[in-house]
């Protein structure tokens, strides 16, 4: 959760001046999103979202996560759409940071998520595949397999603190994924982040995907291994195969995937756990001031990986 | 800003079949209030705000403050209205915790106030004391005068570590107030926490005021006092007449205050200093676990303190 910046009320009304989108009624600061400001806009044509971009973001690639989601947006994906100012850009500056608004997307997060969740999760998956085909921008995804060891040498000499066999099971399996990884995979735009909080759902019905900003360009069967580890894996730590099932029967019924895809699903479940182990491991030892969030629990995501470290036949996933 | 409690999306469903104010469409925690977990709640009849009272708000003391809210609402006071259950309630329990659903107002907290703002504060300032005055529960003051020694007993033996000369300032001060303190003058129900932080404007017109947590039985002049610090010194420390002028003169325009209370209006505000510096001293020591604020400087409360001290006359404030 957070708010790193506070908006005064004269900041905001100058600031919608820039816009169409009504008279300002009222502006809350939300708890939600870790990298970001974000307040919940209320103008008199509706509610909106506007986001302060901090630190954390890259402002090189914000065209890229604005413009993906106008794209997916256009393309009927339930996503934040960008509001356009009234001189056509969509990425202002606010409090001497870049700021945009969004629209607003009802729904809630589901903390359960049930097989009747993984397979519309599946489903908005491969169709935000297909939506983001012919999506202009492309960003090399800097948590991509091949970032992995430069990701892993921040925190090196400090990994031992969390615990001490980790620094082993990590270069092992680094040197695993380096020659395991499948490069010739279909490749395409995607989310890479899509975890139960990302996702919306009303009365059941999946009602938009939110957080764009580790969407990039990779391997489009790796975003479907993000998503095994995101949804379908239980509190006590334990592979849900029914929720995978239904997660790969949704997105193949909008996107086949090829049988190399599908023979690739160990490695690339593998490495989906190993970017997450890295990433924790990381904001774990390394908490911001001010960011008011309490880490994951690396350790969730070394489990996920020695459990497909065991899996040798791709259709226990499916 | 706070949200201590996580609600999942199961819990609020079932909660929500309690009332009668349409579908869950949205629920986000806001980065709002201090003292309990705030959320807003979009369903489909409008926008709520949903608060679970964590441990700092005594239970005991919930229906006054709801049953103040609701009946200043019915008086035509712009604050939350208590949302009633099917059952009749205004009071319930969620995550374990005491729960109400309130109105959502619109409007924006100025974070430089005009003498147009504080004129508009007497005034609903004034207008709440009239319309409480038929309100039948009371409260005494937790933070009333008399307490204050008590206040002061929890910090005194760490108050050095904020400034040596502390502890002197403060002792003299209670001294001089439990000599000086006029308990004779009008009594009724204060907001008690009238900072700009709890007022919206909309179109520089005052929209509603909210955080009755603080709402309790004491003088009526010493709300007046909590406003004069509150909205009449800028951020430079200094006094500003002028604001202080129209705060009068709006409050006076709806309830006049009688020879007494401008009188005591030096001590009063001394008064109000003091018990904004204890809290502020407590705060500053005592930052609680995961309560993600930065507690507010006391030494801005020992300032407004110094100069009340060398106001004699009365008019000096109006």
């Amino acid at each position: 959760m957070a708010v790193y910046t506070t908006i005064t009320d004269a900041d905001v009304c100058a600031f919608l001046l820039q816009y169409d989108i009504g008279e300002l009624q009222s502006l809350k600061g939300i708890a939600e999103g870790i990298q970001n400001s974000n307040f919940l806009l209320s103008t008199s044509k509706g509610l909106y979202i506007l986001t302060l971009y901090e630190q954390m973001v890259e402002e090189k690639d914000l065209p890229f996560y604005l413009g993906l989601m106008e794209h997916l947006s256009s393309s009927g994906i339930n996503c934040p759409r960008p509001m356009k100012m009234k001189n056509g850009d969509i990425l202002s500056t606010l409090c001497k940071r870049p700021a945009a608004i969004v629209s607003f997307l009802n729904g809630v997060s589901v903390s359960k998520p049930q097989i009747t969740h993984t397979r519309q999760v599946g489903k908005i998956l491969a169709r935000m595949h297909l939506a983001a085909a012919d999506f202009s921008l492309a960003l090399e995804n800097p948590l991509r397999q091949a970032n992995w060891h430069e990701v892993y040498a921040k925190s090196q000499a400090r990994v031992m603190e969390i615990d001490k066999n980790l620094p082993q099971t990590i270069e092992r399996e680094l040197t695993f994924l380096a020659s395991n990884w499948l490069l010739d995979l279909p490749n395409g735009t995607i989310h890479a982040d899509l975890f139960p909080d990302n996702v919306f759902f009303l009365d059941g019905t999946l009602s938009g995907v939110i957080d764009f900003y580790f969407a990039a360009n990779d391997l489009l069967a790796f975003d479907l291994a993000i998503c095994i580890n995101a949804w379908c894996f239980e509190k006590d730590g334990s592979f849900n195969r029914q929720k995978s099932h239904a997660l790969f029967e949704g997105y193949q019924s909008v996107r086949n995937l090829s049988a190399a895809e599908i023979a690739a699903m160990p490695v690339l479940c593998r490495g989906a756990s190993m970017r997450f182990l890295l990433t924790r491991i990381y904001d774990w030892l390394n908490v911001p001031p001010g960011a008011m969030v309490t880490p994951h629990d690396p350790i969730e995501y070394l489990k996920r990986l020695q459990f497909h470290q065991t899996i040798t036949d791709a259709d226990d996933y499916q």
